[in-house]
């Protein structure tokens, strides 16, 4: 099949509220190619995205995305990898191609999988799909009674394993987190997962993080997440050696491989998060997924909006039966669940897998998106280099 | 005095070759604030850096960058770090963002150095400037007569160090790659230093760069420059470790300053590069140069186009008297000469150093930029986000 069109889609909640919730706008991209559809999505900001698609060239390193993609021919998953190979020569001085690439190879797979007739875990060689165990995604309350009365529903929604995240935490003393810790794990019970996320507020600062280990000890964390900046190796890797010793986990930030291989390697970690809408998609988080089980490190996807993200991220590492975690957004904005038609529901043991159907298993709501369609339109030079393709 | 506008503006060669050639367009960012003006570049996609500006918030970490700019007052060089954190914490989330930051904090130098009337690095914290010796960036030619007829020019011109990159080099056989080496070394002569740079075309292949160290160890390179892609680091301590030792140089496409020290620390480097428009700006250039003089390493800056970023890529280590060598870009397009009315000459012994003036010292030449300037055009809902402004 030769690739006849690429369409990038922005669309938006009516109102982004300054929260940490990733939920509220979505970057979507459309793949048409031997008179099938494949779907991708970028996990990043949409109107950059989208330039770094259609800008002009630079120089020879400093190229769109479109020109290493537009026309290409897609039979084989090597012919995937050749793309993702081919943006990484023309575009490694344009900072943003790696979001942008993310949603189109993404896209890729999902129309090979249609194409060969094969769910995309088989094509990247895995025989079986295990189900995980999904952990419920949210951010803690703004006070401990809120983070209290959440970790209460959430136990009772029946959800096995809980995240918490981001709000106040990490910005006041170490007594104000730990009330907050302390809520979260008594509004559980001990017999759940509780894993903290900090959301990167220390950046360096591994004396203020070690402050709170003896806390998060205290509530038996399963996890501590993004203490540092993203690829703050040495601040990582010191942490992860202070007592008591808390598994470390990170890595979402990481837009290519080598970023990856450098936080399994040099970080100290327990457990890599990969955001296939931001690392180059599913071909480069397989890579990683790959690296990680070599090095013994569990690796666990990143995916904070809709369920066509969620297949996407899942595909990579769904055949690693030691990897028994993922996650699970749990309070998406409605454009997160209207962006597609089917959903992945927890089986009857409150598991989650991959649709066993050929590509992502998930069919995007086209008549649902247009309300959340933003209008955009680029001009250079008095030419329109970008509009709002239709649906 | 309080920051009263930003202003961001895409330049262009009337025509853009396919060659690694940087300097055929450009990103200039002005601001304003007390009566005064500063010029600041980004070494970036101009258009998808523009976007990262003025784009809408997605969610709390993921904003434009103008949302930490806007406004903010600017009378210490403390200020402008706080600003540069902001940044980070508000937009870890938008790739472009370090880019976009890149071009605003070179000009909140250059307008802070103006209001404070002192040079930009006796702000940073240095008493004295040293100048450098200055390398010949240039690209390898199609053939090896073409490099030796480049190599005898830039000896001729005076130049005692040269660097040869891009190009051919790396794609074929060792014994051509071998064949454009001996070229360049015949052409320079013996007493005059030679780099080599390969532009990242080996990715994360050791073998095929240990191919060529001993052809490198035959016309004394001084450095090999980027054999492999930014942050690989596992491949380049293993490149630093092999036989014949060459010292390795690498670091332009680091955008933070946790990426620079994670190549500091652990790539095995002997010289660490770093474009100032791309990292975050001087600020966090300066800290790159303080963790490399820590460390041994020699600081050499990045820089391919105008003499704006020579003066910013200059100044943070400028007051390092053992690190002598600088990048000077001796092939620049016309656009990239014309950006200023003065320029950043070689003095009597051939040195290079920055002009002892407020702020960068460099004059932007308004009246030669309307020639290259790219209209520019965005609307979100109908709403124009972003046209160019009047210069």
């Amino acid at each position: 099949m030769k690739i006849e069109s690429i369409d990038f889609f922005y669309l938006s909640m009516p109102e982004v509220l300054d929260i940490g919730d990733g939920s509220q706008d979505a970057t979507l991209v459309r793949v048409r190619a031997g008179g099938l559809e494949g779907w991708g999505e970028c996990e990043a900001a949409p109107l950059p995205t989208i330039t770094a698609y259609v800008c002009p060239m630079s120089h020879s390193a400093c190229k769109p995305v479109k020109a290493s993609v537009e026309g290409m021919n897609i039979n084989t998953p090597e012919d995937i990898l050749k793309i993702s190979r081919k943006v990484h020569e023309n575009s490694f001085d344009l900072l943003q191609a790696d979001h942008t690439l993310s949603g189109i190879d993404i896209a890729l797979w999902d129309i090979l999988g249609k194409y060969l007739n094969e769910p995309v875990y088989k094509l990247l060689g895995y025989k079986k799909s295990y189900p995980k165990i999904p952990y419920a995604s949210q951010l803690f309350g703004d006070t401990p009674e809120q983070t209290y009365r959440k970790a209460v529903q959430s136990r009772e929604a029946g959800h096995r394993a809980v995240k918490f995240g981001w709000g106040p935490i990490g910005r006041g003393t170490p007594a104000e987190d730990e009330a907050h810790f302390r809520a979260a794990r008594e509004g559980l019970g001990n017999d759940h997962y509780l894993m903290i996320d900090i959301g990167t507020v220390w950046a360096e600062d591994v004396e203020t993080a070690t402050l709170r280990l003896k806390s998060l000890k205290a509530v038996n964390a399963y996890w501590l997440e993004e203490p540092f900046s993203n690829m703050a190796l040495d601040a990582y890797s010191a942490l992860a050696k202070a007592e008591p010793v808390i598994p470390l986990a990170a890595g979402e930030g990481c837009n290519n491989f080598v970023q990856a291989a450098a936080m399994i390697n040099h970080a100290g970690l327990q457990f890599v998060q990969i955001d296939t809408g931001r690392i180059g998609g599913i071909t480069t988080a397989k890579r990683v997924a790959d690296l990680a089980a070599k090095k013994g490190i569990t690796y666990v996807n990143h995916t904070f909006t809709s369920h066509l993200a969620l297949s996407a991220s899942l595909q990579p590492f769904t055949g690693l039966k030691d990897d028994m975690i993922c996650e699970y957004p749990v309070e998406p904005k409605q454009l997160a669940l209207d962006i597609t038609s089917n959903h992945i529901s927890l089986n009857d043991n409150g598991e989650v897998a991959v649709p066993e159907k050929p590509g992502l298993g998930i069919e995007v709501n086209v008549e649902a998106l247009n309300q959340y369609l933003v209008d955009t339109e680029i001009f250079i030079k008095g030419q329109r280099i970008y509009s709002t393709p239709d649906l």
